[in-house]
């Protein structure tokens, strides 16, 4: 019925760091932009041209989006953007060192807070330089989060997976959604049905085109979705794993 | 009651070279994305953050957008974009040399094609490379326009004003309009009342944020806006008229 394609924006300069992210507004690292750019050349040998695009309000995500769009010639379609895209909120993880958790609080804990479903890292202090509060593109939510676990990005993101995209895919275009590692697990993990113990084992790629093709319920007729680059997306996926190693 | 900012896209590849440009659909230069960064910058100093970007569906006036945003930490407000805030089709002259028409058909005639209100250029060939027969992004009209006069203009972008753009100019926050020459002197055009006659002598710098506060009657408070750099638009306004010297 309509295709969905999803992204997980490229290398941030938070993530050749290796340093917790969530919410900080980082912006893309120049292997981030080259991400972007094959992303783009992606869709465009694929002839998988986007109609609409969905981005997160986190620059990493819109860079990635406009350089993708740019690099295939599609600049100009609609364009909307949401918090509820936003990747996981890390808590006061945000702006640590990845290495340097695990040493600290050991492997075990340090899984948890990164791939358990429900354990979110603890709270953020609203007076932390990497605290969201305040910041003018949350004004309308009353209250910033200070945390978020997997099932807190689902919960959110989903009411605007229904509100907002389903519409769009319904109409029948390529529906491109430029987000983040943890709200497009969060998708995937609705979309393929998978548990909330299995989910913890799926990582996403960044910079790779993740196509979904929904039937009339909105259910994959390719579940697990098709990378447009299914060797590079293999190798990538095996890297992501690997951070804080 | 409302405040808008408009903003013409900075050097494009082709504004360097003095061709036509109209509706082909050029990149910036460097110098363009320079301009576009200071753009950025002039917004920051004032603390004049928009609340919303309207662009036309061309590639140097949603990239020149995305790098003023991003520059004033706004990359991640609502955008809309319209094909009626395009540059004015420049009919069979899109991707001529300036100077050479100007010697080919004399003083008169490029400046009538130039800069009369009511005067369109011959119309573009179908199949000329620089026509947008069968361009995706045109497709919703049913029939891509051929050639415009700044007339033209006015008639399609003013019904976007309404539309789009005055709602949220009431809505009370600052409305980014980032386009072109042509579309951004019809806008101009209207809310100071030129006549048809002056039009022609206004020009529009590149890359210098033009503010206008509208009262509740969208007549401008500050009759001709204010620039946010005055010295360095006095100097571009000469530039844009000495084109095709």
């Amino acid at each position: 019925m309509g295709t969905l394609v999803l992204l997980r924006h490229g290398q941030s300069e938070w993530n050749a760091k290796d340093l917790f992210t969530g919410w900080v507004d980082v912006p893309l690292s120049a292997q981030g932009e080259e991400e972007a750019l094959r992303g783009g050349d992606l869709l465009s040998a694929a002839g998988l041209l986007p109609d609409i695009v969905h981005t997160s309000v986190l620059r990493r995500a819109i860079s990635t989006a406009n350089i993708t769009l740019d690099a295939c010639d599609r600049h100009w379609i609609p364009v909307r953007r949401d918090w509820r895209l936003n990747e996981r909120h890390y808590g006061a993880l945000q702006g640590k060192d990845k290495r340097q958790i695990r040493q600290e609080y050991g492997d075990e804990q340090f899984m948890a807070w990164r791939r358990s479903y429900d354990t979110p890292p603890p709270p953020i202090d609203p007076g932390s330089e990497y605290s969201q509060e305040g910041d003018p593109r949350y004004a309308a939510l009353g209250e910033v989060p200070r945390t978020e676990c997997l099932a807190d990005v689902v919960a959110r993101m989903l009411p605007y997976w229904e509100e907002a995209i389903v519409p769009d895919v319904r109409a029948g275009g390529v529906v491109l959604l430029a987000a983040h590692g943890n709200s497009l697990r969060a998708l995937v993990k609705h979309l393929d049905g998978i548990s909330d113990a299995d989910i913890a084992g799926l990582n996403i790629p960044t910079g790779i085109p993740l196509r979904y093709d929904l039937d009339e319920d909105l259910r994959p007729v390719n579940p697990g979705g098709t990378y447009l680059d299914p060797e590079a997306a293999a190798e990538a996926i095996q890297a992501v794993a690997a951070q804080g190693r």
